[in-house]
């Protein structure tokens, strides 16, 4: 994409109303931008982020066997208040609903998670043991009323939730799936940079069971507090229900999390007749993680003073060429480098070369190939990582090699 | 796929509480849930073909060279109320707002349409008319408070929405992008297969401009009345601003929409200073598809008494291969063609083979492949063309070479 196409623009000061280090430098770099407290829009570049995390969680959901699906945001109170004896509807049991009304009479609220519409959407398909298992997932947006709302695109009133549901005949079965789904989840943290830093963390099960699982990517900007049990293995215990006695403590984010659900949302609906005949219910597990999160917490973690650091994997492209004095080379490079499969962004813009570096680096690419001068005399690019501020010379071959990996 | 893995089922009989057939057919082919009138969820086969709709418009509005972002649902109801003088926050100026809370007081609203928010927006990236023109596109979702939601999935409360806006520097460039918008909106309405029946309306410019241009399906479903005035070019008229003199009187669904909003939206606060160092506002435009009522026009137009008839662009597979006898061999060719790129279900279901013939009739996708008895003497495979009925014997390089046109 040639970036004198791309509306957007970065700017030099950060943004007045922001105290969040993620939120200040998308601002600043033009990946968001902000409606209101808690509210974001996505911008091309940020879009492309998030379509890249959304592109990987989608590929291990499918690697599962998960089936996608897209549910609707309204939500029918009568499904909340009655339908499994739960009553999420109440405000003082439930305290972030966004509601709002029919026109025609009738109080709607907007999702913040979709187990009580899944368990009775399914009521119609699964009847017989022969039904089971099976797992559907979705990239839903969901609403959350939150008072606290300081943490940039971490902790927002609105964003795309990927929610993962599995449905399986008894607590065994579900156990095996829950492994699965653990091991998923860290090939996602993996694939998007974050698994160096990210524990899978022992926590509450809240109403649903004894235990859950979250996983957690340490991080000053963090809201929970964990203390690291096995290094090696990477896994934690949340101070919820953990004390300093069992590990070191850490700041960390919350960026995925997977419960045990049981019959909580499946009795008295949701049920199937096993091999002897005999209805049982269905035990459910749920399986969250926030794209948009991620990519708030990349930006904390991978950054620096002059702005972002994307991985290859979710970098909004995986290649800035800075055309600073001969634009038709810049051009060639540009277009063969598409043509190679490589996405890239040119500046081809009428500005100083300091100007481009700053923009450059606030961005975050990975790389940077630098058209000057010099590269008039030679074959060889003048290939920059973001990440280090190492310099390469390097053939287009292996520019090529270098990103693909 | 394997048709066994997909937890969706067809069924027999229409839902009782729907009239319309788009809704009907695609609710018993498993397709689609509804949660409440005017409300659904797209199960695993109604979401791929939703996915094939929305990539094509993607590709029309990337060859345009708009840019694609994604802007919040909620809204702030200052930005409506005063910021561009309209007060379209005022229901009774627009009588289809969802509007909710926030838990820390002051009112929002669920985005029905984003010119208020996109022209806010903008203000930060535009101040000269080096920074012009561009345009840009999302496909958000849309709340609408709707009275009437008795046309399935063509009239919703909440749907996927591709709303472009172009922004220009005076009325005869923007002119120029009209024009070539509704080029592109062709090209979508041709690819997705209503090309046939789709015809480009004059109408009313609403509070905006003296007209607009709406593209209008013939289908008995639809809400609208046109008069055909050119059947060559495919023009007609709608009746809010046509009569019987101008042509042949047909009832048709509004597929897509196309505005020149010119100031409206950009004054006060969006403005640039031209080449001679004076402010002006930027002449926009809007223009919209419904995804959704895209797929609900062709349920409607493209089924007969056995069920749907997907053309192949927008088909949830292209292939579905009924296993009757032969099971192995029916693997075999289910492998060999997705290793040749071709998206099949293969109902490996353990059911007689008219239920298959029914449900695969019921569902739709544009080529069938039988593998039962027969095909185990040959290397010819029998090939049931959904919408003809026709069958044909191919081998499987001349199928590949059918499907890929």
């Amino acid at each position: 994409m040639r970036q004198s196409t791309l509306f957007s623009k970065t700017r030099r000061e950060p943004p007045q109303d922001e105290v969040s280090k993620n939120a200040i430098l998308l601002i600043r770099a033009g990946f968001i931008n902000k409606e209101m407290a808690g509210v974001y829009d996505f911008l091309p570049l940020g879009l492309r982020v998030i379509n890249k995390i959304i592109g990987i969680i989608r590929d291990e959901m499918n690697a599962l066997g998960a089936r996608e699906i897209l549910m609707s945001s309204l939500q029918r109170k009568e499904l909340w208040e009655k339908h499994f004896n739960q009553d999420r509807w109440d405000d003082a049991k439930v305290d972030n609903w966004f509601k709002t009304k029919l026109k025609d009479g009738g109080e709607l609220g907007l999702g913040f998670t979709h187990e009580e519409p899944i368990s009775n959407m399914l009521e119609q398909f699964v009847s017989s043991y022969k039904d089971l298992p099976f797992a559907v997932y979705q990239f839903q947006t969901k609403f959350r009323n939150e008072t606290r709302a300081k943490s940039g695109i971490m902790r927002t009133r609105e964003f795309i939730m990927k929610d993962l549901y599995s449905f399986n005949i008894d607590e065994s079965a579900h156990q095996e799936f829950y492994e699965k789904a653990k091991e998923s989840y860290k090939k996602i943290f993996e694939r998007v940079g974050l698994g160096d830093k990210t524990y899978i963390t022992k926590a509450s099960g809240g109403t649903f069971s004894e235990f859950s699982h979250e996983f957690q990517t340490l991080t000053s900007a963090g809201e929970d507090i964990i203390y690291i049990t096995d290094e090696e293995k990477k896994e934690a215990i949340n101070k919820e229900i953990g004390g300093e006695s069992d590990g070191r403590e850490e700041k960390a984010v919350e960026v995925g999390n997977i419960f045990t659900l049981g019959t909580k949302f499946s009795d008295p609906h949701l049920k199937f007749k096993d091999e002897s005949g005999k209805e049982q219910h269905v035990f459910m597990g749920s399986y969250g993680i926030g794209p948009a999160r991620l990519m708030g917490t990349l930006a904390e973690i991978m950054s620096d003073d002059k702005g972002l650091m994307w991985p290859v994997a979710v970098a909004p492209f995986q290649l800035h060429i800075l055309s600073l004095e001969n634009d038709s080379m810049a051009e060639d490079i540009y277009k063969k480098l598409e043509a190679n499969g490589i996405e890239v962004l040119l500046d081809d813009r009428d500005l100083r070369a300091g100007e481009k570096f700053a923009d450059a680096d606030l961005i975050g690419i990975p790389y940077q190939v630098i058209v000057g001068k010099k590269s008039q005399d030679s074959d060889l690019l003048e290939v920059k990582e973001r990440a280090t501020g190492e310099t390469k010379e390097l053939t287009l071959d292996q520019l090529v090699k270098t990103i693909k990996g």
